[in-house]
């Protein structure tokens, strides 16, 4: 098989998609959506049958348990995906909507209209359960999508498409809006990211070492985040209690994603009345920690960090503990050290809260507020097809709006230019 | 010199002018603004020093006299480029603004701020001018330029760096946020193009060869139009007299412009009392006409269009004529061939013109009016650093807004992730 070809031809049946959807009215989509979510729970055996040839494969290749844990489809999963469908069906159509619209002094009205992207690419890794949510949240704003899932996920994933197409296609959408790249060559990736003009956008999703391999070499716009070094600064000024709360729910809530807190910053002035009790707390919840030398005269017995645990994303119930000097100290390590992901302050002083919130330059600045809650959920958005920590088109949790772009409108009665 | 390290120094060096910038007031910068207005008019005659060298050399290598033209620096010219700068002083400042702010359940509210995007490369041809107003719009919005001129310009650019950079200097302003790259070595843009990380947006502004160029290399994001093939369609429902100017101007008022007209779509149903009086018009002004079959079947004596010439933007006074059979086969061929820039449609038909302005996909759609009002000015962004055909961040005219990102802001009072 050519690759070079093939792909260039999937990518050209998912424009024929992107053409289709951009006509589509919300009431088509929804309706799309909610079948899909039906159609999926009543395949849910031959997803299964699919997904256990991929499971097999994976203990075979000698994967690891949590591997083949997020690999893993049963009943449950496949409602979880149907909700999913369900609640992007019910979240407001982005498209067609116009966002301000003004007059001008020679009468005419010049307004933004939100417009579908077009074809979105989606590269990510072992989870099936990418291949309904991306796909929902990208048709639902009017896209085409091209999905390449990891190849131990193929039956998995193939499975799940070919419920989607079956239905798209029975509610009059062109097929190609859902278009699976399905070959587990990894030529195929290569040759997707070289396809400007025909996929508009790339997003991927997975280790920072398929999203670099991805970004170094994609000739199309790329919407990602590397990795998620996240701190909490105590300041002098705060309500200890509530420090103490936040904080272990950044660290210790969920430790394994990208808005947990890596690092611990905290005022000299209260290192001494806060660290005690704060520390024995994450002792307890199994916290290992690495303090700086001013954290362990204060608790011994504590293992020394080193610099470059600072840029670490442990992923893990590994915490960096650093006395600073001030609110300026702490927003220079910031500046460092963080990954630009989410950056949260504990404090009652309002000025040092907002100049916290003005000069840290992260996708999500909190005040009293866990660096968990940088979530499109938790912010309100509805879903999110990812983070951003790029500074150009999105940042933050990506919704459905920032699966769309604006275009100018103008309503004129003659106008000319002079 | 190894261009290399020259170019990334600068860069480092512009990165030092970002985070000055970033924490600068409104007051400070467009005070800056205001005092490097009046420094370039105070130094006019140091610039036309400065750009007779480029001019003297541009003569002895054979440039044309409309290259010479566009090289020139004049009294008028500087006092032109210095009112530029005191109208953005003017404008409002989009750091810093709250786009929106909502309350979640929970009780935090959540909000996206507007701040600067870092800093932005800016690769450009002849007109020295780009050098004053490129700054002046990113050094309002917060960022830091690297500007990249052309050869044949690099005495007046350097002269008029220098200038802004004096006075950037003496108000505070860290130097870096104006940085030029003052080497004629071509390979000094590849090397620019490379510097992912530390520059954080690129915009050509220039031919279709340099923005070319510029997109194929980069690993930075690029915003940028590659040229403005653009369309009015008059609609069989449309007044014929407004069509008539409409078209006139869009395609004669300054044929040299990405928003000017290159092709004319004429519904079949008027095409024969619509053009003869049309083309006539035309003609006296010396438009050389192409027409399809039809259209010199009613007009007699005009070329005929090939179909390649469907897909050239004239930048002149040359213009396709084609007679179509309705609303759709006109949108046909605009989604074939336009360069999805700018696009109208004359009616008076209330469905069709929603129609086309839902389904055209060009950066500005147009009901009656004319294309040539695709422009930051005449849209009432105040001053434009470019027009965008790209979907990702920016899309038509860019303005300060569209030099800014978002971040998301949290003000919390304790909130933790159940």
């Amino acid at each position: 098989m050519d690759i070079k070809s093939f792909v260039t031809e999937k990518a050209h049946e998912a424009r024929e998609g992107a053409r289709s959807l951009a006509k589509a009215s919300s009431q088509q989509k929804n309706e799309a959506l909610v079948k899909m979510a039906a159609a999926l729970e009543k395949n849910s055996k031959e997803l299964i049958k699919a997904n256990a040839k991929d499971i097999a494969f994976a203990k075979n290749k000698g994967l690891s348990k949590a591997m083949i844990d997020r690999l893993t489809l049963n009943e449950k999963r496949i409602s979880e995906m149907s909700q999913g469908l369900r609640e992007v069906a019910a979240l407001p159509d982005p498209v067609g909507e116009i966002t301000k619209m003004w007059q001008r002094p020679n009468g005419m009205s010049v307004g933004k209209m939100r417009v579908p992207i077009g074809v979105i690419g989606i590269i990510y890794e072992s989870r099936p359960n990418v291949t309904a949510d991306a796909t929902s949240l990208c048709l639902k704003a009017g896209n085409a999508v091209v999905l390449r899932g990891g190849s131990e996920a193929i039956n998995s994933n193939r499975a799940i498409v070919r419920v989607l197409r079956t239905v798209a296609k029975a509610s009059g959408i062109h097929e190609g809006a859902i278009t699976f790249i399905d070959t587990p060559e990894r030529e195929a990736v290569m040759e997707l990211l070289k396809l400007e003009g025909i996929v508009d956008l790339i997003i991927p999703r997975g280790g920072e070492g398929l999203i670099r391999a991805v970004t170094e070499n994609s000739r199309i716009p790329v919407l990602k985040h590397y990795k998620g070094v996240c701190h909490v600064f105590v300041d002098r000024d705060a309500d200890l209690v509530m420090a103490e709360d936040i904080c272990f729910n950044a660290k210790v809530q969920r430790p394994g994603t990208c808005n947990a807190m890596e690092t611990m910053l905290v005022d000299k002035k209260i290192a001494k009345s806060f660290l005690p009790q704060m520390t024995a707390r994450f002792k307890k919840a199994g916290v290992l920690l690495k303090g700086c030398p001013d954290t362990r005269k204060i608790v011994p017995g504590i293992e020394a960090v080193k610099e470059d645990d600072f840029y670490v994303e442990y992923n893990d119930l590994v915490l960096n503990v650093r006395v600073v000097g001030d609110l300026d100290e702490a927003m220079e390590h910031i500046a460092k050290y963080s990954s630009s992901h989410s950056d949260a302050i504990v404090t009652k002083d309002y000025a040092k809260g907002m100049r916290f919130v003005r000069e840290v330059d992260s996708s999500a600045v909190l005040i009293n507020a866990s660096t968990r809650l940088n979530d499109g959920f938790q912010f309100g958005l509805g879903a999110e097809i990812g983070i951003s920590t790029d500074k150009i088109h999105a940042r933050g949790p990506m919704g459905l709006e920032e699966l769309t772009c604006t275009k100018f409108i103008v309503f004129g009665n003659g106008q000319l230019r002079e």
